[in-house]
């Protein structure tokens, strides 16, 4: 029987020129790889960093954030300009980048640097207001699934073979800790953190608005959920991680935002797992539940990082880099002994 | 009061467009690099990879790895021919190599292909067998440090802002077994683990091997111990260290015996700990107690390594490069804010 290429990538890595499994999770890494891509030696040869951005109803009424729901525009502007974390982090490691305006609140006109597009794909100005009912109509978390799946197809056409996904949206905290307490059973207080920086004070308030949510009476299937206590970006990362899922395309996971739009796709569709992996752990508290809830291999990153953008998915990169690097670059240790180097 | 180097990176992060705080461990990471490189903003813009290379007596003479001795010569060949775990994760991340010959047992004859070198500073075909005697002289073991020294100052006089260092030698957990248990007054069972790969009981025979070694009446005072105990290219590291920290370059540890030679360069001169930062949490199960005994931040990855080659710290280079890259790179929060982007 043949064997799958995640086998035929063990097989590979057992004969390098090392004592096997020295390279600990850069093997795991590889063979994740070659699993997603159904390929053996994997590559990682173009990857792709895409952000989806869009405003939150809730953030504006309920005030959950210490950020106005202004800066979520003006870090679209950041991004194009190439100066926010991400786009950094994406240059340093060599990876293209998509940011896609999926739902902010006000017009965005940027003219983005070399190595960084800009797609307006508004399916509104932001959500409606989610403790106080629907964020989404059913037809616009469809039309932003629907824009998730078309910037994976683009990224795919264009040769990426790795994906950094992440968000940016002031208040989306709180559509993640919605829908995940309630995708995962849980209470309001277990899954809220203080997101980019709230007081204890503030904690509490954005608890008690994430409960009401979840008091509301409202769907319980993962899609009804979605448009329920979501967000347009959220919806756009789930679609996202369908379409890899179709294209064999190996997505690294951020932070605590993503994760929960994990937990949404994977709901959706068991088999996107075999895609997704975990970047980080973030210091958001209740990302542990989401992870423990995507069943997925441990992050690789536990840096306390917490500032969404693909940010934490795009320092893990070169980690991904490597592992299909060293798969395909280094001597086996019968060329080695052989004196054939 | 002018702010020291490290605190104007503090000062500079909390203006960046982002959460205080919020790219966690990156942020310590560059306030690291400010504290060694003594400036604010630090650099990463030519690493440096020095990999020193030895054998060992105890290899040939008590059977302590379950490769001949024969691999650390084969393996010089394989890092100049760029098809060494760390030779390929170099390349990856822009860094140059260099691979120093201190102690092969055999000669070793190279062309090296681009962006590797291999620089012949022989003290000694290999060490004596630790368990009987001393490892080295006094002689071989100031020589050996003052290749490790030289081989820094090259690199700095080349321009390089950020070292990886590393070992080869078929053998050398053993010396940094030895080492390691004498600084920390521990017993060899206490640090001995299986290497490259030993079964349980060639870990007994091993610590066995360790314990003779250390129930010899020997120095106690941490060069006495290198010379005793150690192995050139410890010895070489030794000296890249120290010579580290006369030059502001920071240094990533690798593993275990790095790790091993690090503890005698803080004994030695402890304003060392301030340009050294752990890689990693090795596989080696006495890795943990030297970390203690180092007493710097915790490693920044815990991947199972335990290939040594520099290939950890190489492996964790990027981290440094992004942390670097993101103080120089984004935009402040004032700028967002005030429309400038």
């Amino acid at each position: 029987m043949t064997p799958t290429a995640p086998e035929q990538t063990r097989i590979a890595l057992d004969a390098l020129a090392k004592p096997p499994g020295s390279l600990g999770r850069l093997e795991e890494l590889a063979i994740w790889l070659s699993a997603a891509q159904r390929r053996s030696p994997p590559t990682v040869a173009q990857p792709r960093v895409i952000v989806f951005a869009g405003d939150h109803g809730v953030a504006r009424a309920r005030g959950v954030s210490p950020y106005p729901p202004e800066v979520t525009a003006a870090m679209v502007r950041t991004f194009a300009a190439g100066r926010a974390a991400v786009a950094v982090l994406s240059r340093r490691a060599g990876a293209s980048l998509e940011v896609v305006d999926v739902g902010v609140a006000v017009p965005v006109e940027v003219t983005p640097v070399d190595g960084v597009s800009v797609v307006s794909a508004k399916i509104a100005a932001g959500t409606a207001d989610l403790s106080a009912g629907p964020a989404m109509t059913a037809d616009q978390c469809a039309a932003a699934l629907a824009v998730g799946r078309a910037a994976v197809a683009r990224a795919h056409t264009r040769g990426a073979d790795l994906l950094c996904l992440g968000e940016m949206g002031i208040g989306n905290t709180t559509p993640a800790s919605a829908i995940s307490a309630r995708l995962l059973g849980r209470r309001a207080v277990e899954l809220v953190g203080p997101g980019t920086g709230l007081d204890a004070a503030g904690v509490r308030h954005k608890a008690a608005v994430v409960q009401e949510a979840l008091d509301r009476v409202g769907p319980t299937d993962p899609l009804g959920v979605l448009a329920d206590l979501g967000g347009l970006e959220l919806a756009a990362l789930v679609g996202a991680m369908l379409e890899a899922e179709v294209r064999d395309l190996p997505v690294l996971l951020d932070g605590f935002i993503v994760s929960a739009s994990a937990l949404v796709a994977v709901q959706l569709e068991p088999a996107v797992r075999r895609v997704l992996f975990p970047a980080t752990r973030s210091a958001e508290p209740g990302h542990g539940l989401v992870l423990d809830g995507l069943d997925l291999p441990p992050p690789l990153l536990d840096f306390g990082l917490r500032l969404g953008e693909a940010s934490a998915a795009t320092t893990a990169l070169p980690l991904a880099q490597a592992a299909a690097d060293l798969v395909a670059g280094m001597a086996t240790l019968d060329e080695v002994l052989s004196g054939r180097i």
